[in-house]
């Protein structure tokens, strides 16, 4: 396709994608839960088809020498089919987002005013090379009554293409608009820039990815986007905690997964325990496979680590390596996360009350912890069912994406002829 | 200022509110409400001076030949700068809306899980030359723990550096930064292009003024804006309204105050009480010095009226003009609303519930109405205190901005040493 086709064929999506919103905007929950569940029934079925389109995307990347962590992440299996499958049936079971009364009152003229959830809108993701998150995004977007337009990676469009039939034929089996959930199924780069300039059409983009492909998404957007730019997540160890509880925190955070963006990458010490605590938690750290990176007053501890530059306070390693610094307090640990943090999720680990909570009122994080590790910022072990993401902006959604946080609301104010003076 | 020295201005603006963003964010509530409850009094102390200044801007105005209207919204005198101060104290009395606890639950792990309301950040507010507006505006931000970055129009530059060197006055006598709220004194045109691609410095930009002030922020900002375009509002009479009832709403939307956007625009009456509906509605509006427009088959009922064109269903007339339309019952109404509202106001007039259901229900806009005025469409007659202005769009803040829609929020989770298997 040239620009102008390009051009034209995004705005047509955007274009049915709005029609669809008006149908499905309005539907009733049991519409829209059938029609999830009725997903996960067509993509059991066409289980071999999937399979099949899939290998092309394995072939081709492949093909492309794509390293072996991105191969991964594109495959499918019988296994990860049924993880799809229950997924989808979990989502269907979830309560209704839509029409929850979020407050209620009454003004002293007598009319009635409550707040209700209604669908967002027409909502854009644009993510890598994952074809479940065709299935997560669309699913959800779904759920809440709102219509999806999906541009995946180009690697993986053959799986995204057979997923995304699914579930338009899922939606037609419920009398729903197949169009609820449009893929982009043109692979070029300036289809996404179409989108991230279609003000007024979409209504919010949530870029799903590395922190390279929100960053570009950011930088040219005008449609708004749900920002998660990366998990710089801190642990900070007070010197009122209970150390051999702390060392399971601690490398829970960093090592149950590496990789995902609630993993912990800096840990804080009180300069008061660090003579006892150093020496154990590096020592624990290092049994369980993390390399150790730690300034110079922790080197001066234990001499075997390595020494952290200040480049590291601003990394996100996701992998099996941790920086350790010593700080004054809670204030000094306030301090460096204000000043490091990408405020995704950070936790204390203190027997003191009064001290967890100056660090829980004083950091502001989308998700602040007490004695429990930072792996579980995640939507699932919110209770919030499925994720899209976790945003780490103050706009409209913060931490975990869930069905919840893709509604707007409205004002529905009841009278009883009231007129103004 | 050149082009280089504008940039460096604004960034440096940005840099000293995200520093005063630090300290107010983290302050109680006594000493934002001190702050405000000071700038009050030292505004009515000020008085001489703020009306001094304010000669000068109106002169100004009236050497440049601007209208009747602009020069009103400019003027400042005794009873506006009363009525200024006692919109300060109330602000000052209103229930704090930061730590409140939107939600809460506990996980079966054992979390405890808390959704807490916090600041939203460095908000940037872009107005025409309303002084009063530099007051609302920063008051609203104080209150609710951000920082504001002003730019105002031009013409009332000299009033609003007075009122916000007051305000500043306040923040320092309680012990706040004076930066929480600053005026942008360059009147560039440019400096409001650096503010609206000021991403990760301003969080959000509120545009205060008429259509095209905003459509031209819209269209330009990378920061997100909270978007009100304009308020195309309807009232949907139905077969089963109490016809005396209605004329005095009917009257009370267009008629009360016409140029604000919560004014009736369109009148929508169904089909079946036309021949008796319109001939007596048209005739009350006329005698309350309204023009009316309407299409075909309205002016066969009143043949005096103008012949209304596809244009007027698109207009915002904020005038004593109304257009009526027939529609075929609620679901016409709909249908109609659907096509042509700015997503503001609509109310529909029946003693009908059911079919008032349908109405509130089906039309998707910020505030929905039965049996009342669409002129209560407003912060202050929602309970809220003060209001920044009305969000039409569908991100974060919809309907009435005051202080609790500035604000974002965290989530809290107190744990007891889980770790994630």
């Amino acid at each position: 396709m040239n620009s102008n086709n390009i051009f034209e064929y995004i705005k047509n999506i955007n274009k049915k994608s709005k029609e669809a919103f008006n149908v499905v905007s309005r539907s009733n929950s049991k519409d829209r839960n059938l029609a999830i569940l009725n997903t996960s029934k067509i993509i059991k079925k066409e289980q071999e088809e999937i399979l099949k389109a899939n290998e092309i995307d394995i072939i081709n990347a492949k093909k492309k020498q794509l390293n072996n962590a991105f191969v991964d992440r594109l495959l499918l299996d019988n296994k990860r089919i049924d993880y799809i499958v229950e997924g989808l049936k979990q989502i269907s079971e979830m309560s209704d987002p839509l029409g929850v009364e979020l407050s209620k009152w009454t003004q002293p003229n007598g009319l009635n005013i409550s707040r209700i959830s209604v669908p967002l809108g027409v909502i854009g993701i644009i993510y890598e090379s994952r074809p479940n998150v065709t299935i997560d995004a669309g699913s959800l977007c779904i759920k809440s009554g709102n219509t999806a337009i999906l541009r995946g990676g180009s690697d993986s469009i053959n799986s995204s293409k057979v997923l995304a039939k699914c579930m338009q034929k899922g939606l037609e089996s419920a009398n729903l608009p197949g169009n609820t959930v449009q893929l982009v199924e043109n692979t070029d780069r300036e289809a996404v820039s179409v989108m991230l300039t279609s003000t007024g059409e979409i209504d919010i983009i949530i870029p799903r990815g590395g922190k390279s492909l929100v960053k570009k998404i950011q930088n040219e957007a005008r449609v708004p986007v749900f920002a998660h730019l990366e998990g710089i997540c801190h642990i900070y160890l007070d010197k009122d905690a209970d150390i051999s509880k702390a060392i399971k925190i601690i490398i829970n955070s960093k090592m149950r997964r590496t990789g995902i963006c609630g993993a912990l990458e800096t840990l804080l010490i009180d300069k008061d325990i660090s003579e006892k605590a150093v020496p154990i938690i590096v020592k624990n750290l290092i049994e369980s496979g993390c390399r150790i990176k730690g300034d110079v007053e922790t080197k001066k501890i234990v001499d075997e680590i390595e020494l952290a530059s200040e480049r590291d306070w601003h990394t996100e390693y996701l992998d099996a390596i941790l920086s350790i610094k010593l700080v004054d307090g809670v204030f000094g640990a306030i301090e460096h996360i204000g000043k490091y943090s990408s405020n995704h999720t950070e936790s204390i680990i203190t027997e003191n009350t009064k001290v967890a909570e100056t660090f829980l009122n004083n950091v502001d994080s989308a998700i602040v912890m007490h004695n429990t590790s930072t792996q579980f910022a995640d939507g699932g072990e919110f209770g919030m069912g499925a994720e899209i993401g976790i945003s780490t902006g103050r706009i409209h959604a913060r931490g975990p994406v869930g069905a919840a946080q893709l509604t707007s609301f409205k004002y529905i104010v009841r009278g009883n002829d009231q007129i103004r003076e």
